[in-house]
């Protein structure tokens, strides 16, 4: 079991990465704004790597959780499910007054100085991806893609694409780029009407 | 006319801004690389942040040489003029060993903490956009895009969506995830072949 200061200091360091960043969060600070003594601080990780890697942990745990609430409603079609999960996404998005993707944010920040989250964050987007996969092997067995898509490059491409209005959405502090690419994704990806 | 050192200091922060991002590089690490004297980074920018300012105008000036290679050639079509300014972009992030996009790593970085580099980020998307905004408009008017798409619209999707796939990009290391970015968003925008 998690002892409760570790999963405070989790919780609370996963709110101060996704707004200032790894580089810009001090061990010291965190204790801080936690009111935990210092020191515990290495009680409970091994480094400020270790930290950040498991503050991504629990960051998925949530993505898990919207996936499985999303996915887990067999009566909804496919594409349907995975817009679920993007509209539970974007609400914690909104709830967070629009600061992106912690994945996307610390995959920029350090993917180019830290193997261990260049590995890590590329491990989670291919997680989410083979989840979306798996909905689009459905849809396209069911007719409800547009003729000669592949369900394993338009789940990399949803995850990609989706990054990027995120980036956006920080930048701007909005969710509408968010919208916007789903609207563009699902037009482009089911068949033509007639 | 900028002097050489402060070229020579703009244009390896630049490179050393795109591998560790903003916060990891040091004023004296840089200073160190550059073989220029201590001291004289005060002289030619008045803090770290302007010179990461600078960074991000000397990058946009390979932005705007692209667009304007890629968009001059007034004997190509709208969406091909597109097409090349990021092949164009592609061939700079393989130089640069797949390292992503100065401003998408910048603007998670750091649109947190810094408004000013929120600004600045937004601000030379917006450009960009605009630029592609433009052209898709010739595009439209010439019945070269899908019925009821906004040209204004699919450029912001434009950006953001190679934004997505410039972070993947600089994850895996590999261009792959840039030409298929492209490939989706070119078929998706164009009249359905009959």
């Amino acid at each position: 079991m998690v002892s409760t200061t570790k999963q405070h200091l989790l919780e609370l360091g996963l709110s101060l990465l996704l707004k200032q960043g790894y580089a810009d969060l001090g061990v010291a600070q965190l204790l801080d704004k936690a009111g935990v003594p210092k020191g515990s601080f290495y009680h409970h990780f091994e480094s400020k790597e270790d930290f950040g890697l498991q503050a991504i942990d629990l960051y998925m745990q949530g993505v898990h959780g919207a996936l499985e609430a999303a996915f887990g409603d067999s009566s909804a079609e496919p594409l349907a499910q995975i817009r679920r999960f993007f509209e539970m996404v974007s609400e914690g998005y909104k709830g967070d007054g629009y600061l992106g993707c912690l994945l996307g944010g610390l995959g920029q920040e350090l993917s180019g100085i830290s193997p261990a989250f260049r590995k890590k964050v590329e491990e989670c987007f291919g997680v989410i991806a083979r989840r979306f996969e798996k909905a689009l092997r459905v849809a396209h067995a069911r007719g409800q893609l547009r003729d000669g898509v592949e369900p394993r490059e338009l789940a990399d491409l949803l995850v990609n694409c989706w990054e990027g209005a995120a980036l956006r959405s920080r930048l701007r502090r909005s969710g509408s780029p968010l919208g916007q690419m789903l609207d563009f994704y699902f037009a482009a990806v089911q068949p033509t009407k007639r």
